[in-house]
């Protein structure tokens, strides 16, 4: 697919239509290949014409979430640097969980894998998380040089990435709800999700899983998911540039992910609890084993939450089922 | 070796030699197959004297960590129920690993995995840990229902276990050193390990390493490990009873780790700091990034070591190379 790029990106660069001839001469391949190349350009969804007179042209744009329109907009120093794409997976964590089984973490650092559809995506607690064409369904590989008990801290900074980048694009009051998904309104657009792998000194390493609701229709939600959700698309009339948000979210989180490895968790934390729409409230929270009942009161600089419970008892709490009474 | 083993139990159980017609009759196999079992025996360690005219004998047990012989002294509910028994394995982590791979982690809930020998024996931060035949090599596979936060507290559990045992068996003054060693005196004897594999509100599965210098010599110590270490059969002048020490330790680990799954934290850790030699030391922490000096003054739930540093701020600290200056 490599060389198919090339021959888009010529595309790409011309205003009209341009012969084989010459895509031919400028990419020292045969006539045949650029033909060949335009193909698989069409079949991964760029509309190409192409007339024997007047040569090839791009009409349309692919809408597919590939790295290459993602790093189109991509301004970043080290996350999404490299990609992987697929059309169709079980899980873009798994898919990570594949890669490291042969590959050392190190290398994958800041690996980003990126899935049109799940067919078996999931949430928090192994939970189903519908994840149909359309969405932004999206691993990250870290190898984070921080202490293990920080690991939450990344989880806060891709809430935070993923509601700046919502309200930067596209100008909507999107909020963090304690413990991982984004809100606007009162229904759900987003979540994330954090696997560690690791030793009291060591990360091994950490996948931070991202699922946005992006270009899926009211219809569609509702037929297929439980609760109530929302997509970007349904919140603002018309489908939205995935690739764009999606670049977009990878610089945000990254710039937040390098103030953690520096030790700065105070900015982020900061920055979590102004788009906090749980601090304050009074909550109900269901642990593996209680249930809690108080006010959020803080987060803390291990990504746990702060309750001030009816009885003065203060607790603090790393994940839990959240509901805001 | 399961039928082998039954024809150990037959030997075990009678004070004289035993004709191999009467262990046939008693077991249903054929004398061909109780010979078979005997040579199989011999084979791990078991000596067994056959006559023409008198039958079998066992004269000596075997001296390998045998499931068999830990079972004889194990008075557990669910650790080390099942075990798996390596003569030589990379490390016991990683064939707990390999296990994991292709089994749900609940079904290897307490499984232990024990090798006589070791030959890519890890520490902290994959440090080598010198691992040859002689010592107990040990990882338990755990699944528990526990908050991620406070998952070093099982750290602390082992710590204690391990620490207790050595002082019940053998009368020695074992002591815990922050974070993850065992000594007498100013010598290590045991060190160790945990490993995770988490989200938030899950524990996929840990990995509790031991690593036990049990019957090792001075001078096979001297020549392959670096520092300042110690055996049981060095400080006590012969070699000790690994399978009923194993057992021990596995009795002692679980009646803490049960509290912990409890959350009982508290007398886990008050017996931490009863056998700690680091509590009100002055210790120089290395971390990843940092390097902190002060008194260590406490160790918290999360399994943190609290130290006073001698501006008066109070630091905690999860892991790091621990010097007590």
């Amino acid at each position: 697919m490599e060389a198919a790029f090339r021959v888009l990106e010529v595309l790409e660069k011309t205003e009209g239509p341009v012969s084989g001839e010459y895509i031919s001469n400028i990419l020292s391949i045969s006539r045949s290949a650029v033909w060949k190349h335009v193909k698989e350009l069409r079949a991964i969804g760029y509309d190409i014409s192409a007339s024997q007179t007047e040569g090839y042209q791009l009409t349309k744009k692919s809408n597919r979430l590939l790295p290459y329109e993602v790093h189109k907009n991509l301004r970043t120093r080290m996350i999404g640097k490299k990609m992987r794409y697929f059309e169709s997976t079980p899980s873009t964590i798994s898919s990570a969980k594949e890669l490291l089984a042969t590959s050392d973490p190190e290398k994958l650092n800041g690996l980003v894998i990126i899935a049109e559809e799940q067919t078996g995506g999931v949430g928090r607690m192994g939970r189903v998380w519908v994840s149909p064409t359309g969405g932004i369904w999206v691993t990250i590989i870290l190898k984070p040089l921080i202490p293990v008990d920080h690991v939450f801290m990344l989880t806060m900074a891709g809430a935070v990435a993923v509601a700046r980048a919502i309200r930067k694009e596209y100008d909507l009051g999107a909020l963090i709800k304690w413990p991982n998904d984004i809100y606007i309104g009162d229904k759900k657009v987003a979540g994330l999700l954090l696997e560690l792998s690791a030793e009291a000194d060591t990360i091994h390493y950490c996948l931070l899983g991202m699922g946005v609701d992006a270009n899926i229709s009211s219809h569609e939600l509702a037929t297929k998911v439980h609760g109530s959700v929302t997509s970007l698309s349904a919140e603002i009339g018309h489908d939205v540039d995935r690739a764009a948000l999606l670049a977009r979210i990878l610089k945000e989180f990254e710039s937040r992910y390098l103030l953690i490895e520096g030790q700065e968790y105070d900015p982020v934390i900061r920055e979590w609890k102004s788009l906090s729409c749980t601090i304050d409230q009074r909550v109900r929270i269901s642990t593996l084993k209680n249930v809690f009942e108080g006010e959020a009161i803080d987060i803390d600089e291990y990504g746990a939450l702060v309750i001030r419970k009816d009885n003065g008892r203060i607790e603090r709490i790393i994940a839990g089922d959240c509901v805001h009474t």
